[in-house]
């Protein structure tokens, strides 16, 4: 589709070769609305990546954007630190009513900084000092940050690699599934707990995902759930959801543990809690758990106002009753149905998901990676995900229309037939 | 000044004991402008605090204000992950050619996430894996974050506590002055250094912050850091300057370590870095350190577009000449007349800074405390800092003017007197 | 038996709380000869035990005894360091000639001090140096010592919180039948090292015990050893086989590995090998790992002298044929014969070993401790092993005649008789 | 002196990289008897090493040698584990009436096994286990041993790296004139105690050695010992000192720390305890610190009984009254005397020790192993130390003659003169 070939020049030279995702789409975007980003030379792209699952309402939604707008132009406080303002008290009015209440959910809420890692964080932290315990009980293929305390409970070796220190105090058990069902589940975590001969050192909680979306899409079947909420009762361990990527509705429900019928002890909210991109992130734990100590954990940036205010908006717009869940799970059948097709017509090849979050992934680990390469020239935006990149993960915002995924999906089934 | 007490029970009952700030500062903050805050009850609040050292350009500066609501209208891309886009363009432009280029420095940039803690936790990575050593020297009262790689080397026993784990890997030695002048700089740390028995765990890096704002403002002298420049090089460690708080013009020079004529090997950049108090954070380095892989360091809100807008806009605004030092630095005069007044008529009292930094401090340390609230019951907004909370920590937007910055210093000389 | 009550005041008082077998067996012993054991008070034990597995050759055995008298008499060195002594060279071409050669292993030896926990230690430390990775793989209810390094690889959680700090890069796998036979061997284990997602740092090397002496007398199969040293070898660890205690012959050949027919890249030996009951500890490896350098580990008393004479007699003395491997294998069948009388009388019962080392289990977890206690009413030497102490350890020395074995079990069948 | 060359290739070919000390003494010892050894080609060599300090008492001492004959004769117990034995009982006996009453110290004893590092390690768990925290404080070139527990807290770097893994925990202080009294004592260690922003992880003990033998015979004042006594009272830090190498009369009285009149909390005791080179190791603690659970840390080789036998025999040989202090201080000032000439006429040439331990160093590093070398052609031999290798180590036996010594302190002048 790019005819003219982009000026990176000043990406390439200043910036660091951290940078990734530029690197699979080399073009230099401007502007965004809803579902659509726009390049500089005018070229469209549907995104089924929503900022990596920070954009479940799409971008610059205009409800949201009109009450940042409003906010700004009043010079409503914009940098907070975390004093008592009137955006965070309205925030958390919402979040009492439209989200805690409705589920009889008694949490109290921490702003630990405006990022997944800065609430993996504070989740850790005060698991230990609840407990008295170091060690927590990670997944294989978890993803939960890149600070070090959340990095120790994330499984990627390149990305362990890069702490340049041993990562310790966590030790990492089989997701559901992970040995393709033959052994039962939790036989060896919960027989690791029953045998003080066994070496693990105790730990004071598990920290998982409902659905793994950086570990390669990988579901955790509500029953597992449920079991492993039980085992870390059985065995005084605190349950730790990190519903970063799977919050906010991304599987149906606002909290992805929903459907599980669990009450995990903390749970850890960003990416799309803010609805505008902005950072923002909380950190919810039972009020037992409630020990710390004022300013024991803190950051600049914990009290992000102009994300309050995104924030409030997203929840009285789309959480006030059942219907965007219910939309949900209905354009997930869209895109489940259209997956089915594709795999059906591609041997080798597979899907899984729940809700708005997919994954497609095939025999050959080096497809998705190539399948995503002629997506975007094609104009969609899609990622990878998995240990070796081996899934195409969809992600489209929640508030992309039935029109839009058909759209994207046949690029989709297009992109892998020309990959063949 | 409050006559009836705002309705905090929101905040009390749903938010979590962690929250620090608002307790000194019980009323509900509304809007901002410039040097002064408005509660929801119509009271103005004079802000020698600044969103500790977020907002030098002042709360909701009207230049950068125009320029984000621009860029919101028009769509501009609001998430960007780590996409190339015409609003990170803009400021990697504007860095290079107001910042870096005129000054000489030749840095790759990094977004490392958006917030303070997300820099150093990429810079001591960094500094590991270019060295092969897991070791770093950081200085007594030290304070870079809360996220477990950056506690480690933060000198705060309580909050280093809240880890819930030993914090490692790090080794803390004498800040300028510690040892009141009675031993020669640098005798123990080269010692150790040059002993193959000393049983120091050879470092990778030496972090260090010029002014202490968290520690106390403690400040180090020009000599000393080159001192320590000298150091690091013959001794093969990386220098990292955390410049969070005290770059961004706050001392005078728009990086801190300017002054002492020394070129450090990272710099992390946060805090005021944006200009309009939006989470970002840069990590700055010299070319030949750039061996990241492709995302082995990233965060979700790296690519906080809206506040790369206000950031370009600020650096296009204030640096393009010399004359934001120089009104700082001026303006540091005038604070510190005022306090060798207040220190002068106090037996006890003594005070110490730079540029736009500046503590003043009690033989009694509970005493800071004390004139904190009687300042905030004046309209002033002040905060201690030091390991006891003994120092008053001014820290006025740059933008304070001569008149603002006389307000406020005749109302903390009325707080130092009424609590005597 | 004990009629007078013996005095065990100087034990009791100024004896560090920290002893424990001589709680078990409240006597004050003086001497011993073969498998006998005699009180002060000329009361006779008959001793199942063998100093942990340490006096294979029985207590003071007659020829070891001549020799070490001769050594001793002549002023032979008693304290070498590692100087190069006449003792020494003799035990090294003894084991050269009696052990090595014919075996086909091609080892170096190294002396690491003089007890099993320095062996293990500094197998742990080659293992790291060697392949630069700090993780080290064991297994459910190991035991390799009470030193730190040693200890973050042993199981026992009450002896691991003896530490005082948390245990790190140490790993547990599950032990041959740990999970029942419910799994396939080595299922989650080598998944966890294929998978590069998995979160499990790549480990240095896997330490193993042939048969977990400590942890409650589990055999590994010959073909688990088999499967585990494939593993290590596709996957690029060393095998580290601990064969402290069940080395020298205990349960047959010399090394317990030598029936699974595997070679590991180190071995740690002590207990027995001195053949007399003095420290002495040999680490032995590939000479290709060998990249020591000079003294980067060593040890006081890791050049024992008067124990190196009495090894080199026990070498020569049992191991210049197959006579001793043959004779402990009838000597097993006839305990093992025993036990399944035992276990055919007494419902909950089982029993499991090889060669000279059994283990009868009740269901009634606290039942092995009566057994041990009745059995020293009745003249029998006898502990416990396993997590919680339910599991009665026979190691009789390998010396021990027909017919003492014949009096010894049937004590044994009388006090599980009278436990009941 | 050698005219043949030995035959050393079995070490050369067998034993590991690892072997230090035959390095440096190329030849075959055979016997030995009080101040000398004797190599199997007949020639003899005058010791001045005497074990790395375990023969304090000289080369087969006849007094113990005849207590050790008797008891391995009649049978005694050999192995004991920590079963109460006659051995045991008489060396506890003797411990506490020639040692510790007329001391007025009141200590438990421990026997951790029988190594020295075993030693340290049981002393550091416990202080952890009081304390409740992790970190100990060590001194620059301190040696305490090469396990990972005693490797934490050990200044030389070679023999750190050898871990493989980073050593933490473990924070080291200046050693007495470390920094040649350009500071004042203890300054920067007590700053950082007092300071809740120091960043020190507060420790649960300090351990010193009074004098540094492997880190070069660096001699602490009393007064500083008596002023880090007073600092560990005053921060609640435990005392530990390792008293293993300095111990067993090295320096004069029994224990090296009874000069500058101080009790520690837990003390180190191996090398000479028993006497006669046989492997043997006590903690001594304080009875309100011993709160071990029994066997909460153990050994296969704890209870070494013929290193009971000789131990008793020593203690009730040499030290029921304050003769051997006596002649230890006198035979000292010979060597002192000695070394004064030495230095008087060889510029660049420096001393220092205490009793019977002293150093000669020399400007160039490189000297004193030349001197050793020489020595050792010469028939004399002697050690470096140092963190360079840069000191002569001077041990010789306590019972070494007046006219033994004078032989020896020739022989090394004409070292230092023919090195020149």
């Amino acid at each position: 589709m790019t005819i003219t070939q982009p000026d990176l020049s000043v990406f390439t030279t200043l910036e660091s070769e951290v940078r990734s995702y530029c690197r699979a789409w080399p073009t230099i975007f401007d502007r965004a609305q809803g579902s659509y980003l726009y390049d500089e030379d005018g070229h469209t792209y549907l995104d089924f990546f929503a900022g990596a699952g920070s954009l479940n309402y799409g971008h610059n939604n205009p409800v949201l954007k009109r009450a940042l707008l409003d906010y700004l132009e009043r010079d409503g406080i914009t940098h907070g630190l975390d004093m008592s303002t009137t955006a965070k008290r309205a925030f958390l009015e919402s979040f009492q009513n439209v989200i805690l209440r409705p589920r009889d959910l008694d949490y109290k809420v921490m702003f630990p900084g405006p990022t997944g890692t800065n609430a993996v964080e504070s989740a850790l932290k005060l698991a230990r000092k609840v407990k008295g315990r170091e060690s927590i009980i990670s997944f294989t293929n978890a993803f939960h940050g890149m600070s070090l305390g959340s990095l120790a409970v994330t499984g990627n070796a390149f990305k362990r690699a890069g702490a340049g220190i041993p990562l310790v105090h966590g030790t990492p058990m089989p997701f559901d599934d992970y040995l393709d069902g033959r052994t039962p589940d939790f036989i060896w975590f919960e027989r690791l707990l029953e045998d003080t001969g066994s070496g693990l050192n105790k730990p004071a909680a598990t920290i998982v995902e409902t659905v793994q979306g950086e570990g390669g899409i990988n579901v955790a079947r509500p029953e597992w759930l449920r079991g492993l909420a039980d085992l870390c009762r059985r065995h005084d361990m605190l349950l730790i959801v990190d519903d970063i990527q799977m919050g906010c509705g991304r599987t149906g429900p606002f909290f992805s543990f929903e459907e599980a019928g669990i009450v995990p002890d903390i749970v850890t909210v960003s990416k799309s809690i803010s609805g505008y991109g902005l950072p923002m992130a909380l950190t919810l734990f039972k009020p037992e758990l409630d020990i710390w100590g004022p300013g024991e954990h803190n950051g600049t940036f914990r009290g992000n106002n102009p994300a309050f205010v995104t924030a409030a908006a997203a929840l009285e717009t789309y959480w006030n009753d059942g219907q965007m869940e219910k939309q949900t799970l209905g354009r997930g059948e869209q895109v489940e149905s259209a997956l089915r097709a594709i795999a059906a017509e591609h041997s080798g090849a597979s899907y899984r998901g729940r809700g708005m979050v997919w994954g497609l992934t095939f025999e050959d680990t080096a497809r998705a990676t190539a399948v995503c390469r002629r997506a975007f020239e094609l104009g969609l935006l899609l990622e990878t995900s998995g240990p070796q990149s081996e899934v195409v993960k969809l992600l489209p915002a929640l508030t992309t229309t039935p029109e839009e995924l058909d759209e994207g999906l046949r690029v989709l089934a297009r992109a892998v037939r020309e990959t063949d």
